[in-house]
């Protein structure tokens, strides 16, 4: 198959962005280089257009990905599931209820044990705090001596699908979804994100989803403004990084203490709920320590004090604080939408229904963007595999 | 590979034979045009043809098929597992209990969520009355709105694994199994259809089978009679489209009142146990209300009021009824057995184990049913995919 | 692809070495005769170079395998995932409690059920004395059964992933790992190895791994001894293999009554924990039975019984004994490792760090072993469908 320009274009600017992904990870967005970011982006494009084109993305003929759920999912199961599928791989759940690790498995030997041919690694651990980027770089580690010692014939890659610290997967679809929706990266300068903290009659959300927005947003001069009531502060290391990236792309980093204050003149909202950084810290101790008792009172006073925040909810009345009063309405899904889901939630039911397939969109980016790091971390030449899956024109379904 | 000539008989004939089923779903047989169900039955039979001559019947080169199974289920689970991967689809299951439905997803989201690279979606539904195809049409009409929408690349289809009105993939693999044993479809006018009730020591079982079998064969001009006792009625809507499907066939549908009259002369004879369409219409308004204690006297009224029908058993004695005292035995499995699986049963162990074989021939068409349906839904000229499968000449295993 | 001299060499060897293995099952190394083990081998070797090597070893291009556990499992679980996936089928579980076995499915009829596109079925049934491999050969015959009526349009093959009497992939990858520590079977010949009980906290462990051993490391003139405290006997039949083999071979099989004297002059120590034979018996009874006062009990008092011997404990100590202080090590994994994850195990937590690496490449081969059973089992002439596949030159990953 003859390349279109359009994709000699898009592979010659792959080809020329470096990155030091081959054979590594992808944990934390901030431990990568903006070339990396980028690459992924074009990655993404590249994987996307050729789905839409027909054109087949495989490029494992055989393999194994290890999915490692420690918390429910459908979203990122599906996501993951459909990412590997595209490239190739075959999902083998690794479900630790049914495996030995009661019998005292170490990470150490269970990470050689699932990996003799093993491509990538897809890890959610998002209950406990401090545990599970802890984890899964333990994880990690461990695939990389076991790739030196010869124990294991390739080195697979972990994608974190969700910890304590970021989600990356989320957090680069959303990106995906911003640059699709204002035409190219580079419109996203200067544009107003209000992340903001809003009210559920649920506790212990995990706090990924605003840790990965305040902290990637601000790479691409975006101005990001953190809202959220007094108490809810998320990891203290992620506004650290957000000031930074803000400081380097000519962004900037705001916390203001409501959510009306956020939404003032938005471009783009994001009201979602979490819980505050000290009580997950409390209720990572109390469920190691099996302390039951504790942890109903824990929850108990948690939603108790969350009731006093029920005016954060993202409403018409709200949203005519954004620009125009039509500001992107952006969710992780699913939310908790007042009247819907729940008596009173995040947003109400109108706002919901308005947007509702712009967020289905949003979420559509997850599989290629779970698919380019996966190419990324596993092939030295990503330009290189791409070019060849395109020449060779395999159509995705017999025509 | 040169086509052979009974290949482009077949083929040619399957081009010829209109469907509208492309990105439609598969729900229930009396949805579908005799020339889509006869397309159907020729798709089956290529498929059949293919797999025997250990032609490749891969037409996907990558894409996911989700099953979502509400009943437990070997046969039906592993005749999905085999119908996609025969098709080069990758089964993910959709397990409710895994995913955030709990957190209150709505039909319509999560529809959307699982179906990014999704080409087929298998709902079995059969335990709860008025709710099994009120889902699946739920189910497939947010896929309809996802897909017009944009968020969808494609539009998967919705394929019946069983739902509490029809049971389509069993109705036509039984059908498939009539044809190959008579020899031709044109064979079965006039041949006597024996769908009764047999007792069993369970309650509870679905109606979809005696549904869907007088619901389908009353359109190929047989003589279809239906018998159970008085109170075990079958939902009175299937009744309905018996009689209209055997006027037009110019075939018969008759209610007779015991095993006894249905077995008189019958060529073929389909004894199994349901639960009477009232039972269920109360167990299902129980179950929703979470009245365990009125489910237990429930169960316990029914499995008394079924002891009164203990003498609707297939034994030999009953069999000697039917023409040449030989009548086709035919049972969607696992059949209760009496002596064997229970005291008392649905069949006597010697009439079973006699047509065992037959049975188990019976359900091998399943896989190839369902493959069938997914190639018809989702691909707009199923002729000239398998013309070019079938040309491509790939061997399913290397020699 | 131009075959090298090295695979021209090995392809010829293989097509030269006759085996009776198609069609059949892989249930008991000792009911195969040596040239059967020693095709088995040179398909492990042939599947391992071509892995090494970046070629694809799809000869599926459909089909599924079935996985059936009975018993907890993480390494067995993975390595039959690989093994089917580099041999491009795709595994579907067969879980019993999400099935309708509850409904009283014969063994017969289930086999047949999820068997119509399968081309192997792994087992694991390791818990029940004299019900593991009595399960494997019905299940077998109901296979068997099928294909010969006509129901199945090929003949899957059981592979035993560990039964009551043997586990014939860990013994087979053991014997791998030493072919590859010593450069060739041939080199096995008079070497030394301990097979010897070793303590651990826990009760209920298999016998397989110890059964396995011995009959299969006797087969190649190797000095094999057992060692175990008194009353922890093995079932009587593999001795009598043992016996026999050792005869055969010019071997040695000796039993001994401590792990010093076994472990003196030994060239590799393989110390394990099992259960007493007789109270697997008296285990498998109560389970049965469902009497799990009297199951407490047991488990108390072989607990109880087992401290007496706390002292069989792989430690440098120990080690002294062997050839050079520094015999192989080897076990199955997860080893229970003093200090590590428990207060007194098997080894001591120096030996086995010392031994860790060596441990894993051990592991690795278990893929490898499973793949060539099933490769050895569905193919007429495995060398020459590995020929097509070295041929082909697929790689198996893009460039």
């Amino acid at each position: 198959m003859t390349l279109t320009a359009s994709f000699e274009d898009k592979l010659a600017k792959l080809a020329s962005t470096p990155t030091g992904l081959h054979n590594k990870d992808f944990l934390l967005t901030w431990e990568h280089s903006d070339s990396e970011i980028a690459a992924l982006l074009q990655v993404v494009d590249l994987l996307e257009t050729m789905y839409a084109q027909g054109i087949s993305t495989r490029v494992f003929d055989t393999g194994l990905a290890v999915s490692l759920f420690r918390d429910q999912s459908t979203r990122t199961r599906f996501s993951f599931a459909s990412a590997t599928n595209m490239l190739g791989l075959t999902v083998q759940d690794f479900d630790e209820k049914k495996s030995q690790i009661a019998h005292g498995e170490t990470t150490r030997e269970t990470a050689n044990m699932i990996s003799f041919m093993t491509e990538t690694i897809g890890i959610r651990d998002d209950m406990f705090i401090h545990e599970g980027h802890k984890y899964m770089t333990e994880f990690a580690s461990a695939l990389e001596d076991g790739f030196r010692q010869g124990v294991l014939a390739q080195r697979p890659s972990v994608v974190n699908l969700q910890c304590d610290l970021d989600h990356p997967t989320q957090s680069l679809a959303d990106l995906q979804h911003l640059i699709r929706t204002y035409g190219g990266v580079e419109n996203l300068r200067g544009k107003r994100v209000a992340m903001t903290w809003a009210y559920s009659p649920s506790y212990g959300k995990p706090l990924s989803v605003p840790q990965g927005i305040i902290t990637l947003m601000t790479r691409f001069g975006m101005d990001v403004v953190l809202a959220h009531p007094q108490g809810y502060d998320v990891i203290p290391e992620t506004l650290e990084v957000a000031k930074r990236h803000a400081n380097a792309s000519g962004g900037r980093f705001t916390k203001v203490a409501s959510m009306q204050e956020a939404f003032e003149g938005a471009d783009i909202v994001y009201p979602k709920s979490w819980a505050p950084f000290h009580v997950m810290e409390q209720r990572t101790k109390l469920l190691r320590e099996n302390r039951s008792g504790d942890l109903a009172a824990l929850e108990k006073e948690c939603l108790e004090n969350n009731k006093k925040f029920m005016d954060w909810e993202c409403t018409w009345d709200m949203m005519k604080r954004t620009r125009d009063g039509r500001a992107l309405y952006m969710h992780c899904l699913p939310a908790d939408i007042t009247d819907v889901s729940c008596e009173h939630g995040e947003v109400s039911a109108d706002v919901f229904d308005f947007y509702r397939i712009p967020t289905y969109r949003e979420a559509s980016h997850k599989p290629f963007v779970i698919a380019a790091m996966i190419l990324l971390t596993r092939f030295a030449d990503p330009a290189r595999v791409l070019r060849n899956a395109i020449e060779r024109g395999l159509p995705r379904r017999l025509g």
